[in-house]
């Protein structure tokens, strides 16, 4: 496995890829790696003739400088990680070589980036749609895999590449849990063992709430208010967003449809964790 | 020569070249070329294996509705022209190839566009990124051609290329004049004789002026006034802008210094031509 941290180094490499006519798979991560990361990589490896891992705390994705500097990081284990399931390249650059002087293009989706956590996270969509933009042109990916964990994330790369005519296949990948239930994300790595327990509020409320729905509830005004009234129950808990929306816009439902999905954040003290469940 | 109006044959077609390892050049255009457009597609033509050139008049680049449904048309013509210079593919996509519904994204260069055309035609540059960049997608070619006649418009190209990493290199070439120092354009032709020869005053302006600083004037608020003044002194000349900027960065310039670009923008009746000329 070969690690670069310049573009140049990228570029050459995968240009000699190409070459030979492999496929190439593109897996974007800011790296601390977790088992949800390691199901992509795993597909990737699957899918394509090479895979190429990215690790990129990118700063221009960050609202909130606490949550920018508290990210954590193990990037020897990350990249002992990558190798072991088969991927052949990791780009490990600094921001300086993502973000040269002078860099002045903006890039966003618009109306998808307005609801759920882009309305609490100001220009967090614009930089995760430009890195992710770059990275595709840098390596030049047949596939690209995302976790559904981060659905809106997810909605808003589909768009851009569909609305820009980006060469690369998006795929989704099912959000990967801990065994009782918690969404697995690099943000849990920071929760004590008393947050961690109450974080479990979050995906045992959307458990509940689709079974909610089977059972027939339908009015996704109710199910909201009862979701939050539940989830702020518990000490230090409080929501960021809970809402139901369509899967594809992103739009607010009044009832739930097939085609719907209920995404939440959640704070537990100062960690913020997002989760989803489709329904209907 | 083969013509395409769907993305997907344009990209069969290039894909199977760059199979064989062949270059690509491309050539975007609105059509109704003239000698400018025939002098990029020579170029493109002399420095790679395969030129494809698009005829598109993007509707998201049009401030004005009236420039849009005046904008002159002469389709046949240009595929003749093309076919014998040595064009090997013409994308001639209508709008709702490119829009299709449900396009959202949104793409520009923030401080660039802010200046000389970007002020006053809103949203002029934000429709330019994006069908350069959807091109640039569709064809992926090695070398992209565009006229510095649209002086702002490859600064702000160039900005995007090397912002985004687009793999492709940009090709500036020289203005092509008529014989009276007329800068080509496709709107010229929307120019009656009488106001044709009025047109004159911007090329004739922009070489004086250049005379002016080779005999000592740097002082741009002079050259400037100076300048506006001798233009509309001409019956149904209006300037739109007349400004001394960096030629990298686009920034107002106090004194012409070596770097410097006079570019200008003039109303002759409802036609606007624009005009620029390397100084210092």
């Amino acid at each position: 496995m070969k690690v670069a941290e310049m573009i140049g180094e990228v570029r050459k490499i995968v240009e000699s890829w190409r070459k030979e006519g492999l496929s190439v798979g593109l897996v974007p991560t800011m790296g601390y790696l977790h088992l949800g990361h390691e199901s992509l990589i795993e597909k990737a490896v699957e899918e394509n003739d090479r895979v190429v891992v990215t690790i990129f705390v990118n700063p221009a994705q960050f609202d909130r400088a606490e949550d920018l500097e508290n990210y954590p990081v193990k990037t020897e284990e990350d990249l002992k990680i990558i190798e072991k399931i088969g991927g052949a390249l990791v780009f490990l650059p600094d921001a300086t070589e993502i973000y040269p002087e002078g860099f002045n293009t903006v890039l966003e989706v618009e109306e998808l980036d307005k609801e759920l956590c882009g309305a609490t996270r100001p220009g967090h969509f614009r930089g995760v749609c430009t890195i992710v933009n770059k990275l595709f042109n840098i390596v030049g990916p047949t596939r690209a895999y995302f976790g559904e964990k981060d659905y809106q994330q997810l909605a808003i790369i589909r768009r851009m590449v569909t609305d820009l005519n980006m060469p690369v296949e998006i795929i989704g990948c099912p959000i990967v849990r801990d065994e009782d239930g918690l969404a697995l994300s690099s943000r849990n790595a920071r929760l004590s063992a008393d947050k961690r327990e109450k974080a479990l509020i979050l995906s045992r409320t959307l458990r509940e709430l689709k079974e909610r729905v089977a059972e027939g509830e339908r009015e996704t005004s109710k199910l909201i208010r009862w979701a939050i009234e539940r989830i702020e129950k518990v000490p230090q808990a409080r929501v960021d967003y809970f809402e139901v929306v369509d899967r594809e816009t992103l739009q607010r439902l009044d009832v739930v449809e097939s085609g719907g999905v209920v995404a939440a954040a959640v704070f537990i003290g100062k960690v913020r964790l997002i989760d989803n469940i489709l329904v209907g």
